[in-house]
């Protein structure tokens, strides 16, 4: 029980509590914690000494304090909990609390490298059908591997950033053409963010997960079909998906998913050791896509065939380092129905078959369309917590 | 004419002038022009007000700097200039200038994004010969557009960084199977290193190339080709290049290499409207690939297809930013001959026709084995410069 106002049974109550990077009108960016419909300002609670890290509380990002490493994540957790909680605090952290509807919220960390996985069985069969129909809907190594890419770090963008349609080359019966995008799409991920470093060399195991993992945040990773269609042959997607990729602006800590953790679809055939996790646990995620305001979709992030641990020692396996603020994110989430996919290239299966929303109907994305990508996890002591979702508007191309 | 004793005549004399960041024992990282076999400390300088730039050379990284702009890199490079050859500064110059062999190098420039390119068409046809024979040797998008992906950033390493042998999985007859690469290969490229960066949203267009990138690094872009040939389908090529990517110490500034511009091959079919640069130029920059101190490849980048302007403005045609710090590398730099080209898999066909290193036979890296890139180009006033090299030793895997 908090005694902040309308947290008790809020999905952003005092078992959730995600970090975020906030700014007032004029003022530095800091960092904050959600409880609520308020952020509890954690620089002016440092300055005041009541809570303690060093000063990695006051930055502008939460990569210094990421850097930590889970010990003092936890006491400063603990902390927080107490001082929200505990009624003889509150006349001190009382007015250290901003109502969210005064606050802009920015980027929460600086992101080194973003690493882009594939790991939906569903969304991989989905797109295999879809692209090449007739033919095994899994290439030889999916089950062997978790495959993954990585993406441009530079255009990762908090939520609620316009999106501008991206230009670029797609191919047409006439040869290829270049103009604004014309299969504008989403993909609902979950992203993991590394917070303790490793050095290069080094692989960090599957048991390592959480030394090095930070938090989760809901990412949407826009992607223009048309332009990846005519260029990721044969080194990958690049242009489609770089113009920009959407994150939450609070990112979950570990600790607040400890009841969301469960056991993952079982791989067969067996994985190789170093991709072994015993025991091997997915995260209970239920996500919602919404389409201008309409619920399209309700992707199960527990249906992953690879897990958030597997995905992190495939990326280090070959000695590659991590950095503080590393983003790895799931690749798109899609569930077995047509009700669960994670984008509407699956939804409206290649383009063939249009969606109604609103009032209006769709395959891609049309100028001025919004999307938001939610979650609610199971949280501690039987409560729900929801994740910050990630939302972006349509802007035309220029 | 410079007063510094052996820079007269040097592929690292006046007309040159790389920056690169180096330390002397028990010192901060500080910047410094190469002239000779000397280090000009350019920290140093700018605290005795020699040369003025904000600060911007007193720091551990080439970043600031490169922030500045065209015009500061101009009046840098126009007053380090004035000082290495007026024999009026000399007494205040000389003591500033340190021997190379006391210093250690460091990485010059933190790098943001990198992205590789795939810009070669003797490479790519050669790789479409030796994965796809009986085939058309490039793909059809190649001539449309410049090929490229994205790359790790945090494991991009300065010269002389031993490179450890990767772990992976790859493909055999029994299936897949963990363990040390058995193909480990280089790959030299020419890396081009972005200075002033560009809002989210906006392209930056082929004529705009000498106001965004400072300069020039030589890139061995390590490559395990067992661990990549299986895991790069449908994504591109992930942990078979992200264990290391070394690039050389020194940064070699555009103005040095003013005279290096030459007319590139003509491209046919004609490009689309973004990709036009008139005029269409490339640079006249000869490699060299030394394996174990023998010289076994002198590529020619002057014959790559695609320019160093039409790849950035590809990059950011959809509306990518760029950041301070950003590496977009050439790709392979093959010439039409066998002795020309910039892997090991096209010197050895596959591995299947394997050549003699000093007394041994090789198809793909052994552990021990050291492999140096080096360049040199027509400099300023008829002189050669020397671009700094390239070096990594294998290591054996752990």
């Amino acid at each position: 029980m908090t005694w902040v106002t309308g947290a008790n049974g809020s999905p952003y109550g005092v078992t959730n509590l995600p970090y975020g990077v906030f700014r007032t009108d004029g003022r530095e960016p800091r960092i904050g914690v959600r409880i609520a419909d308020q952020v509890f300002d954690l620089a002016a609670a440092e300055a005041a000494d009541l809570v303690l890290a060093g000063g990695a509380l006051s930055r502008a990002t939460l990569n210094e304090f990421m850097a930590l490493g889970r010990p003092q994540w936890t006491a400063v957790r603990q902390r927080v909990t107490e001082l929200l909680t505990d009624e003889a605090h509150r006349a001190a952290v009382q007015p250290l609390l901003v109502p969210l509807a005064e606050v802009e919220m920015l980027l929460p960390f600086e992101v080194a490298d973003y690493v882009d996985f594939y790991s939906s069985e569903h969304h991989a069969s989905n797109v295999g059908q879809i692209f090449r129909p007739g033919q095994p809907p899994l290439l030889p190594n999916w089950k062997h591997l978790p495959i993954g890419y990585h993406g441009r770090a530079g255009t990762v963008v908090v939520s609620g950033t316009p999106v501008v349609r991206p230009r670029g080359q797609r191919a047409t019966a006439d040869g290829p053409v270049t103009g604004p995008s014309v299969r504008l799409d989403i993909e609902a991920e979950v992203g993991f963010v590394v917070g303790v470093p490793s050095p290069l060399g080094r692989p960090v195991g599957v048991d390592d997960f959480a030394d090095h993992v930070f938090g989760v945040v809901l990412v949407n990773d826009w992607s223009a079909r048309d332009i990846q269609a005519w260029e990721y042959q044969p080194l990958g997607p690049f242009l489609g998906k770089s113009f920009a990729t959407s994150v939450a602006a609070w990112v979950t800590p570990l600790e607040a998913l400890g009841a969301a953790f469960v056991p993952a679809p079982e791989q067969d055939p067996p994985v190789v050791d170093y991709l072994r996790d015993v025991p091997h646990l997915g995260l209970d995620l239920r996500l919602t896509v919404e389409w201008n305001g309409e619920r399209v979709s309700e992707p199960p992030f527990a249906t992953m065939y690879w897990t958030p641990a597997q995905q992190l020692a495939h990326l280090t396996v070959n000695g590659a380092s991590l950095r503080t603020g590393d983003l790895y994110a799931s690749g798109t989430v899609s569930g077995p129905e047509r009700t669960q996919v994670g984008s509407f290239l699956e939804l409206t299966w290649g383009g063939t078959e249009p969606v109604t929303v609103g009032t209006q109907s769709r395959t891609f994305l049309a100028d001025g369309d919004t999307v938001t990508i939610g979650a609610t996890a199971p949280g501690p002591d039987g409560t729900t917590i929801a994740l910050g979702e990630v939302t972006g508007t349509i802007r035309p191309a220029r």
